[in-house]
């Protein structure tokens, strides 16, 4: 069943325990989603927690700032299950064993599998956070003032990592609205510039050596449209894996490049030969496309899948999908 | 003599022939102020026409479609002279030889001298050009629905170079709140897609191997606290100059470092000895004040300065202010 926010609102004040539950290798959308939305439920009075399945980088430790401790006390065995920016239930990693049964899945992508008993889903938000601040206005009435600082960073984490920071194509003017509402408020100007920092122009000494390693081993393909970065589980023994963040991006940045495509081999050892492939296109090349044919999904210009094999068998795959699209 | 908004709006409507002014090494903030207001200006039947020391980079072509070129034909002789984005004579380069004499200038730098007859000064606004949008919305009578995409998109790219694209601290819910504005009419978040392409995401071949050279000579000085980035004549040389546009962000971006130095020498062989000096900034240290002793100036995260001698004499004299700054 399809929810408007109205319903969704409703679903919320009929209820008095919540999970949110994010998805697997956390990012600031999932996060900033779960976290503010949660904020606001205490807000409201209700018991709420934030559950993932993965650790989340410390550089989002600001975020629990959200909660009232007291109020993460949550009755599960009555509680209703909540997904914030999950797509598939796939996407819960380890939590999927546990939280099979959801009651209300709130959404941003347009591959999203209704899953969930209800769904909230707004594939014109750019971030899921832009849809919980909607909801969280609904769920206040429209008194926005009286949402604090650490709820609206929350959100703000949310809308600027999911569009790189305004710069992506799926900023809207709805984007800089809801940035406007937020830092309209004391102290979010200094908070604002604070975040901006940490995520978008801090980089770490792993971070440059990162950059470096990719572009030295960048590879051209179809007339140079699209550019392949590939990266070992050796490129990566000695890095952090929050300085990996992001990585997604660098193919398609060089000037030219339609179609950016990063192999990135799996971690563990038990994952020899796993890839975790990401696509990411400029205009008129439709990402999630050349990855739900892979057994992926993603957005129109984000999109990503996993794939098993040799390094020279799985480029081969992605680059006659790639192929198909120019 | 300073004017306030109303002012400034009424001196352009009792005139009908303006000359505007870019600064020298024009970036995106002066030449979107230039281009938004002459287009603002022809839309009220005005001839205008804007004017640079320097050739603008061709990633700035679009700006001129916000002209309509029959009205760009000014009597010099009968017009106003105006200037954008100008904080000192000096900075018009060399057309401060024929302009001495400088009707208005419009411009948001704290470092501002007030060089000419009359000031229209906004030193909260991140760009001039969100300056410019507020004169713009008071030529139009706050009719702004009329006002069309070509200056729209000079507003927007003023905003947005001047901010990193809402990154940096200068960044205001008002910055916000006009992208927000500018981008609720027809084809824009197009446009901005493109524009932010352009400008925040392609890395030219050339900008990725400037970015390697200058990660590889990076120098920290003050337990870190401070990176110093020299890039000579010689490291340039096969480098575009539009490739370096905003390279001064990379010493400061390096995790833990507070002030980031640019050593850049200037380019031609006459200058031989030169240099340019950039300062970033991050939380609490005034790169201003850094700079104004060195005889330069600027914002507080942001200065500059022009030095000449050997690059470790620059180094040591630039080194000495950051260390009173620390």
């Amino acid at each position: 069943m399809n929810l408007n926010l109205s319903q969704a609102a409703e679903f919320f004040r009929q209820n008095d325990n919540f999970t949110l539950l994010c998805h697997a290798n956390p990012d600031g959308d999932t996060l900033g989603s779960g976290y503010a939305l949660c904020g606001a439920l205490h807000m409201l009075g209700k018991r709420a927690k934030v559950l993932c399945a993965d650790k989340a980088s410390t550089r989002f430790d600001y975020l629990k700032e959200a909660l009232v401790p007291a109020l993460t006390d949550v009755d599960e065995s009555s509680g209703k299950i909540i997904t914030v920016d999950v797509a598939d239930l796939e996407l819960l990693g380890d939590l999927k064993e546990q939280y099979t049964d959801i009651d209300l899945c709130v959404d941003h992508h347009v591959s999203n599998k209704f899953f969930a008993k209800a769904t909230l889903l707004d594939t014109a938000a750019a971030a899921c956070a832009e849809l919980v601040w909607d909801l969280i206005k609904e769920l206040m009435g429209g008194e926005v003032a009286q949402v604090g600082a650490e709820i609206r960073t929350a959100v703000y984490t949310g809308v600027s990592t999911d569009t790189g920071c305004f710069r992506f194509s799926n900023t809207t003017a709805k984007s800089h609205a809801i940035a406007a509402e937020l830092m309209d408020f004391e102290n979010m100007v200094k908070r604002v510039a604070q975040i901006n920092y940490i995520m978008f122009e801090m980089k770490t000494l792993g971070r440059i050596e990162l950059e470096q390693k990719a572009y030295s081993g960048i590879e051209y393909h179809f007339d140079n449209k699209c550019a392949v970065i590939v990266l070992t589980r050796d490129m990566l023994a000695d890095i952090d894996t929050a300085d990996t963040a992001n990585v997604s991006v660098l193919p398609k940045q060089v000037e030219g490049v339609q179609v950016g495509i990063l192999l990135k081999e799996r971690d563990s050892s038990e994952d020899a030969n796993k890839w975790k492939i990401s696509v990411r296109t400029n205009m008129n090349i439709d990402a999630q496309e050349i990855c739900s044919v892979l057994g992926g999904g993603g957005h129109v210009r984000a999109a990503g899948c996993k794939l098993k094999g040799s390094v020279e068998e799985v480029k081969t795959r992605v680059l006659a999908e790639v192929e198909k699209q120019l």
